[in-house]
């Protein structure tokens, strides 16, 4: 069966985030005021598992050896199909 | 009031994702057969806005003066509160 899962990976709390703080500093000298931004990464993966726990597990392992961090940043699996 | 806005940024159709690419060929590396796999950026942005529709408005002008580039990139705002 092919599964259609969307991982985000991003910074666990804590982390500072440089890059977000560029992007608020940018969004503010074109007028706009924020009071919190957060960057993600996504990735949509289609691939083939036994049933719908399987493919959790395999987005688990690909986010764990190599698509995240594991020491700054977080990840998140929903199976959208 | 305050709004907190998902925005997604991923690459056009027909628009060629070599970082797609070479973490498909990574994850064929590790064993991991995947169909298809496409990556995009995701913003969690909160600010101020009159309301919903000013709250949508708001985020597609930073979508198209700053977080995207038009050409190749398309964007979604989800407006999660």
């Amino acid at each position: 069966m092919k599964f259609l899962v969307r991982i985000t990976i991003s910074l666990k709390e804590g982390v500072l985030d440089p890059e977000a703080s560029l992007i608020r500093r940018a969004l503010e000298n074109l007028g706009f005021q924020t009071e919190e931004l957060k960057t993600a990464r996504q990735f949509i993966v289609r691939f083939d598992a036994d049933d719908e726990l399987q493919a959790r597990e395999r987005a688990k392992t690909m986010c764990e050896r190599l698509l995240a961090n594991p020491v700054i940043q977080k990840y998140e699996i929903e199976v959208l199909g």
